[in-house]
């Protein structure tokens, strides 16, 4: 999932992504409850309407980006109470406000509330950390289900509606059983139009594999419809990234989607989709385009390098993306030295291409029944 | 002309551009002389194709940038010295030098080096640096004429090419006259794609209209295929621009282009089309753009206002480009507000769009034979 912080993927109009194949994106939920404010986006008709984006939007729960963001928060029983980055005002984010938040903005995937253990963390601090998740997941769930009807996109005619039909959001495509994890080729090609959002729950428990089993375990007993590994990626080893998944996915459903937040490289995301993960969100090709840094075939390409200033290939030779068949790296090389705008559009453009491209090629090679062409870099 | 100082309109990807109905825009030779260098184009096979620009370009002579954004600048009868506003080293302009270079980016229609002389200026310092650009106007066609067939893109190949094949330049669009001034309708609609460049005059003569019109004859008797009227919107009365258009406008010849330069609001380029002007360029649709000002058949709209925070509005009603059918001054204001690289990428598209439209009715208005509407506004 392209990350679109403050309802938009930084630089890249809405028509591009969707010539992309990106069909969902994410939001955050706190860069949006401060602005422009959720309730002036479910004014707006919810964060779809808002942001001219039909198709399917996840929100996370604000939690991680108060931890990393905000200054002086406080962590409680409760909730946490913050200051915006913007303004310095302090704030209160409980599970009950996260739910009411990311309800009005009109999400598709809400995520349940929960603490980002930091690392390192000593086991009890974890534990106690993955406890109260749990007991956010509980509120969260509760608070979510009293309230699910209240997004801004729930209208009465559009339970009889099909996905695909103009004027609706989809969230899925015809034989694509990506989205919703039903992993069996033919599946059914159409789906209703759901009413509702659904809620995600999330494992937590630090770096150790049984807290993160422990925490699985308990939140797959709250029955959510989908599932995702959360505190993943904050400075600890690839391997231990890749351990922690291994030991929480093997307690997931499998026919329930599982979700990995914030990774990853190119190389990881084929890795985490092996072992059996079906969504991931990062800022990187995003973030990476915007300082030079292109994903290619051939690996990673710092566009700003002197070598590029008379290259006429393009960013990547295998790509068939619109920057690749237009611009060499010498132009995105002077666009960028130059500070031109144009230098980030372009970057991501690229960047997002590969991303979604990558998974292209995971999910054909999912339907073939092998991985290992993908896992190997062959198949591009 | 939209204006791509760097190689680039700024935040506009080129396909873009393309869809809006850009026939021509400008480089400006100063910051291409400076970044990437003119050789460094030369080598990568011309502006056009370095940039991915198959439509016509452009490019100014550098003495009015040299004259706005060097420091130290120092004019003498050989030329312009100055420093450099990215890392202050000394370089000279002549008209040999900026011929050179605009030969170099391969421009369609390279400009005369001139003084752009400063306002206010006495008489007596503008009849002498009105004479100055008339001696370096000889020296720009000198020099021109003998190394015009040295600009990348004279293949032989061309010359027997017709416009609108693939892969050639379109200097024009069937029945289209627009560029080269050809003013009867029905005219023909396809011509031999030129192997040089074309090389403008430029009227100078500060506020004074007897020297603009000395100017204007001395330049014609040079002898041209186009005109321009420089050293106008330099801080007088729009008042005392349009008396300098008419009175140096009755003395270019009819059947080629003029073009006036670096002008101006919407409701400005009209008048002066009224005039019998056939060209300008204007950095005011990008560059405001970027500062949250729209233009729009109501007026200029200032969208960081908070009265569009919540107005679902599209920037212009009547407008029909790919930003307005699709977003709302309140996702705009958002952007803006937020500092959103896309702010200023939907905000640029939309006011080409209005400008390229403005000057697409006045066109229609030409070919009708009536330009009334387009004066009162009532044509859109």
């Amino acid at each position: 999932m392209p990350v679109g912080t403050a309802g938009t993927v930084k630089a890249v109009p809405q028509d591009v992504l969707e010539d992309l194949g990106a069909r969902i994106i994410l939001g955050n939920t706190y860069h949006l409850y401060l602005r422009p404010g959720h309730e002036l986006v479910r004014k707006m008709g919810g964060l779809h309407k808002f942001m001219s984006w039909e198709r399917a939007l996840l929100t996370d729960s604000g939690g991680f980006q108060v931890f990393s963001l905000s200054e002086l928060r406080k962590v409680s029983e409760e909730g946490v109470s913050f200051r915006s980055h913007l303004d310095g005002t302090s704030h209160l984010f409980t599970p009950e406000r996260s739910m009411e938040i990311q309800i009005a903005l009109g999400a598709d995937i809400v995520m349940a509330f929960d603490e980002c253990t930091e690392h390192p963390a000593e086991r009890d601090r974890a534990r106690r950390s993955m406890e109260l998740t749990l007991r956010w997941a509980r509120r969260s769930k509760d608070y979510f289900e009293a309230h699910k009807h209240e997004n801004p996109w729930n209208r009465a005619e559009s339970a009889d509606r099909e996905i695909g039909t103009s004027g609706d959001r989809v969230i899925g495509e015809p034989g694509d059983p990506i989205l919703f994890g039903s992993a069996q080729p033919g599946a059914a090609a159409v789906h209703a139009l759901p009413t509702a959002p659904a809620l995600f729950g999330i494992v937590q428990g630090g770096m150790y594999a049984d807290l993160r089993r422990k925490s699985a375990e308990r939140t797959v007993e709250l029955d959510f419809p989908g599932y995702a590994i959360g505190g993943l990626s904050v400075g600890e080893s690839r391997e231990k990234t890749m351990e922690m998944i291994a030991a929480v996915l093997e307690l997931l459903p499998k026919d329930k989607p599982r979700y990995v937040m914030g990774v990853g490289y190119p190389e990881e995301i084929v890795r985490y989709a092996a072992l059996g993960v079906d969504m991931m969100d990062c800022v990187l090709p995003t973030r990476a385009a915007r300082h030079g840094l292109l994903f290619t075939s051939e690996g990673r390409l710092n566009i700003k390098n002197a070598r590029f200033a008379q290259d006429q290939n393009p960013p990547d030779i295998q790509c068939r993306c619109r920057v690749c068949v237009r611009y060499t790296r010498a132009y995105l090389r002077h666009l960028f030295v130059s500070a031109e705008p144009l230098a980030g559009v372009l970057n991501t453009i690229h960047n997002l291409a590969f991303y979604l491209d990558t998974m292209r090629s995971v999910r054909h090679a999912i339907t073939l029944g092998d991985l290992t062409g993908v896992l190997s870099g062959s198949v591009s």
